[in-house]
C-alpha cells in the first residue's frame, strides 16, 4: 500500500520548493531531493542491479546518505547501511552473510572492495553515476518486501541482518510523528549516526511532512550547538552520551538555543544528572526519552515532558507505548506478567522486523505470533509506564552501541595467552556502560600483566570494532568463578562494579 | 496487523483511569469503555452472531454508540450506522442490501424491526445484554477485513454500502492523528452525527492517545458552546452548516471559547464570511479545512492555519493531502492533468475503501488501481494546493448531506402529475446548496400549481429523508430544455440561480 517511495514522492509534489536538507553549504529542496534518489536508483538498476539485490553504504551522514535510503528502497533495491566504526573482519563477516553486489563508499574500502562487484566512491563515481542514468519509472513494490538491513550484533557472536520492510518502516514514520509531535515547521539535527535506524529512520516522516533536516557528518558537541543557533532547530534526539557532551560545551560557551522545541534521548539508559542539566542548559525545550530496537524499527514508547517527572516515581520509566504499538511483559513461558512483575519486555505492531536475513534460528528465537522478544527485563507500572531494568541477553550498551560479550570474548579467546575470559559492562559516567573484561592466563608474572592487557587490546582492535574493544582488562591466575555444571558466574564478577554505581542510576531501577 | 480492536485495548492498559467519554452526566473512563465495548460484542456473540455479520445501529450519538463502534468490529462483526434523518423506504432499502441480523436503536423502528431477527432497544435491552454477558476473548481479526458499512446515496438512486476495512479505519486514525496535531491533552466536541464517518472516525486516535471526547446526541449551537466553556473543548471540526450556527449564537452570547485550539470545518465549501466570521467569534484558535469521503475513512487533504490565507489567492482551496494520502487530478481517460489543469480528484492511500457491498458494477467505477474516483472536479496549484470546482457527480451537497439529484427526480415521477423534472442544487445562504426542482405537470390552472408543489413535497417526504425534500418546486407547463439526443439540460435551468449567487462563493473558485 505504502512504501518509501510515497513520503519522497508526496514531498516532491506537495514540498517540491521547500528545503528539505542542509548539509555543510548544500541545501536540497524536496524536488532536487527527490530528482537526486530517483536518478541514484535508476542508474544503479542500469549497472544491472534487479529488484531484491543489496547496495551495501559506507559512509559518514550526509544527503548522499538520504538519497539512497529514500531512491534505492523506492526501486525495490535493499540498503544495507554499514556501521562506519566496525573492524575489518566484522564488515566482511556482514558482507559475506547478504552478499551485497554494490558498495557505496566515502573511504578506501581496503580488502572489503573485492567483495563487491562494483564500488561506487562517494562523491566522485556516485555523482557520475546520477549525471549518466537513464531515467524510467520505479516499479510497484510490494510494502511486506525488505527495503533495509541493518546489521546488530548477536548473541551467537555472528552478525544478524534485521529485516526492515517498506510497512514497518512507514508504520514507524507515523508512529514517530505522533510521538514526537512532528510538524511541517520541525527543523531536524541529523546528527546521530544513519548507519543505526534511529538515525535514519525519522526522516520518513520529515519528508513527509516537508520539513527540514540539518545534516553533520558524525557527532561534534561543539558543531551540533553551532548549528542549533545557526539553523534554528526544534528537535534532536542524541543519545545520552552525546546529551551529555552537548551539555557539558553549552555550559563552557553558551549558544542561543532557544529554537530548541523537543530534546529527546534514545538508545541507551540516562542519569538523572543527565536529565536535570538538560533541562538547565536547554530551558525551553521540552526533554522526552524514547525507547526502542533495530527490530522494532526505532520507537516503541516514549516519555514526554519528563523533566516534570523529576522527582517523582514515574523519572527513570523510558515512557508509555506510542499509538500503534503494544508491549507486554512475559514470563518465560510466554504468558504475561501481572502489573509491577519483572519479566521480559515483548513489542508486537506493524513496525516489528519479519526477522533477520536468511537466518531461521534466529529469527524463531525472538520472533513469535508477531511478538518480538526484545532480551530486556522490564516491568510496566499504572498508567502504562515501563521500565527497563536489565538486560536478559549478554550485552554491554557502552554509547548507545551494542556490545553482545560473546563476541568480544570470542576474539579474546583466539589469542593463545587466554585460558579463559569474561565480558561484562561497568558503570561509566560518559558511556553509560564500558566494556570490561577478567582473563585467566597461564602463570606469568604479576609484571608482564599489563603488557599481556595491552597486547590482548591491540589484538581485539584488528577483529572488532574500537567501542567493543575491552576499555580495561584484568589478568588472573586464578580460575573464574563457575556454577556447579561449569557456566562461568558473570554475575559474582560484575557485581563488585554496580555496587558502587552512581546512586542516580541506581535509583532508576524501581 | 493492526485492528481496531488495538486502539482500545491500547487504552484499557495505558490510560485506564483517563476519561474516554463524557456524555451529559456519564463519564466513562477508557477501562469502562473498553469493559463495555466488549460487554456489547460478546453478548451479541451469544445470540448466536457470527463474525462478518452485520449489526445496524440507528441512533442518536452517545457513549453507547462509541462502544458499538469498537466493540463491534473487534469481535468480527460488521457494525452499519444508519442515517437517523432517513425516511422508512431508504432505511429498508440499506437493510435489504446488507441484510444485518440484530437493530440496535434508541427509538420506535416501525416497519424496520420485522426485517430483523432481533430488535435491541437503547437503552433498556442494550443494558441487560453488557449485564448478562458471558465473557470470551476477542478472536484474531485480519486487518483487511470488513469493519463498517456506511451507506450513502447512488447516481443509480440506490443506496451504496461503503466498505471500511479494520485497516482503513486505522490508516485514518494516523492520517487524522497528524492533520489534527491531535495529543493526548485534546478535549474533543463529538456534536457531528457519528452516523457518518466523519463523525466517529476522529475517536480512534483520540483512544489511542487517551484523550476525551464530549458527546452530545446531535447538533445544537447553543449546547454545543455551553459544552465548550464548561468541559474546556481543544478541537471541533463542525460542517460549514453547524459552524455558521455557532458562530451566530456566540455573537448573541459570548461564551469562554478561549479553550478551543484548533477549529476545523468539513463536509462542504465554506463562504469567505464564514470563515473570517470564525476568526472573530473563535480568537486564538487555528482554523483548519479537511476534504474527504466516505470512501476515504474521511480525510484527504487538510489547510491548516486557514485564517492566514484571507485575502490571499489561497483561501478557497481545501488544502494539501496529508501524509499517507496521495491525490491526483485526472483526465476522463485517467491520465493525470497538469498542473492548475481541472479534471477529476483521485485519491489513493491504505484509508480507500475496496469497495461497496456486494456492488461489484459500483466498485469498479469508483475504484480502479487503487485509486478512488471522488466524482468532484478540482485542480491543483503550486505548492499542492487541491481546488474543489464542481462536482461531476449530479449531487447536491446540503448542510454537508450528500444529495443525488436521481434519488430526488426517482421519487418525483412517482406521481401521476409529473411528466418531467430536473432537481439541482441552488445556492442557500445557510446550508450552502438548498435542493431545487422543475417540474412539468399536465395543462392546468396556474392557480393549483402551489397546492401540486405542497402534495408533491408531501410525497416526498413519505419516500425520502427531510433533507432530500425539494425547498422549493416550481411547476411549469412547458418542457425542459434538452439537448439534441433528449438529454435534460439541468445546467440551463441550473445557471440563472447561481449567475446572482453570494459573490464570496463565486471567489474562491479560481
Amino acid at each position: 500500500m505504502l512504501t518509501l517511495a510515497d513520503p519522497i514522492e508526496h514531498a516532491r509534489r506537495v514540498h517540491a520548493r521547500r528545503v528539505a536538507v542542509i548539509d555543510g553549504d548544500r541545501q536540497l529542496s524536496f524536488a532536487e531531493l527527490y530528482e537526486r534518489s530517483h536518478r541514484l536508483a535508476c542508474g544503479l538498476l542500469a549497472l544491472g542491479l534487479k529488484p531484491g539485490d543489496r547496495v551495501a553504504l559506507l559512509s559518514v551522514n550526509s544527503h548522499r546518505y538520504i538519497e539512497a535510503f529514500f531512491g534505492l528502497p523506492a526501486h525495490g533495491l535493499i540498503l544495507v547501511p554499514l556501521n562506519t566504526r566496525l573492524a575489518m573482519p566484522e564488515l566482511q563477516s556482514i558482507v559475506r552473510d547478504c552478499q551485497p553486489r554494490v558498495l557505496l563508499t566515502d573511504r578506501d574500502p581496503g580488502a572489503l572492495g573485492a567483495m563487491f562487484e562494483r564500488v561506487i566512491s562517494i562523491p566522485g563515481d556516485y555523482e557520475t553515476v546520477l549525471e549518466t542514468a537513464q531515467l524510467s519509472a520505479a516499479p510497484e513494490i510490494a510494502e511486506e518486501s525488505v527495503a533495509t538491513l541493518f546489521y546488530t550484533g548477536g548473541t551467537t557472536g555472528l552478525p544478524k541482518g534485521v529485516m526492515l520492510t517498506h510497512r514497518n518502516l512507514i508504520a514507524n514514520a507515523f508512529h514517530k510523528t505522533i510521538a514526537c509531535s512532528l510538524s511541517e515547521s520541525e527543523v531536524f539535527l541529523a546528527a546521530p549516526a544513519m548507519f543505526h535506524v534511529a538515525g535514519v529512520a525519522p526522516l520518513v516522516g520529515l519528508v513527509w511532512l516537508g520539513a527540514t533536516s540539518v545534516v553533520l557528518p558524525s557527532f561534534d558537541p561543539e558543531r551540533c550547538l553551532d548549528v542549533i543557533a545557526q539553523h534554528h532547530i526544534t528537535l534532536m534526539i542524541p543519545v545520552p552520551t552525546m546529551l551529555g557532551a552537548m551539555i557539558a560545551a553549552q555550559r563552557q560557551k553558551p549558544r542561543d538555543v532557544s529554537s530548541l522545541r523537543l530534546v529527546g534521548h534514545a538508545g541507551s539508559p540516562i542519569a538523572t544528572d543527565t536529565i536535570q542539566a538538560a533541562e538547565r542548559a536547554f530551558p525551553g525545550a521540552e526533554l522526552a526519552q524514547f525507547y526502542g530496537a533495530t527490530e522494532t524499527a526505532s520507537v516503541v514508547t516514549a516519555f514526554r515532558n519528563e523533566e516534570r517527572a523529576i522527582g517523582t516515581p514515574l523519572l527513570g520509566s523510558c515512557g508509555r507505548a506510542t499509538p500503534g504499538v503494544a508491549v507486554r511483559i512475559v514470563r518465560p513461558d510466554g504468558v504475561e506478567c501481572e502489573d509491577g512483575e519483572v519479566g521480559e519486555i515483548a513489542v508486537r505492531g506493524p513496525n516489528v522486523t519479519p526477522g533477520y536475513w536468511q537466518n531461521p534460528a534466529a529469527t524463531a528465537a525472538a520472533l513469535s505470533g508477531g511478538w518480538y522478544r526484545t532480551g530486556d527485563a522490564g516491568l510496566i507500572r499504572e498508567g502504562g509506564y515501563l521500565f527497563v531494568v536489565d538486560r536478559l541477553k549478554d550485552m554491554i550498551v557502552s554509547g548507545a552501541e551494542n556490545v553482545y560479550s560473546i563476541e568480544v570474548e570470542d576474539v579474546l579467546h583466539r589469542h593463545p595467552a587466554v585460558l579463559e575470559c569474561a565480558v561484562f559492562g561497568i558503570p561509566d559516567p560518559i558511556w553509560g556502560e564500558a566494556v570490561h573484561a577478567v582473563v585467566v592466563t597461564l602463570a606469568t608474572e604479576a609484571s608482564e600483566h599489563e603488557l599481556l592487557a595491552e597486547a590482548l587490546r591491540q589484538h581485539c582492535r584488528t577483529l572488532i570494532a574500537g567501542y567493543k574493544v575491552p576499555k580495561r582488562i584484568e589478568i588472573q591466575l586464578e580460575p573464574l568463578p563457575k556454577s556447579g555444571p561449569g557456566k562461568i558466574l558473570k554475575r559474582v564478577l560484575r557485581d563488585r562494579f554496580w555496587r558502587d554505581a552512581d546512586q542516580s542510576q541506581r535509583e532508576r531501577r524501581p
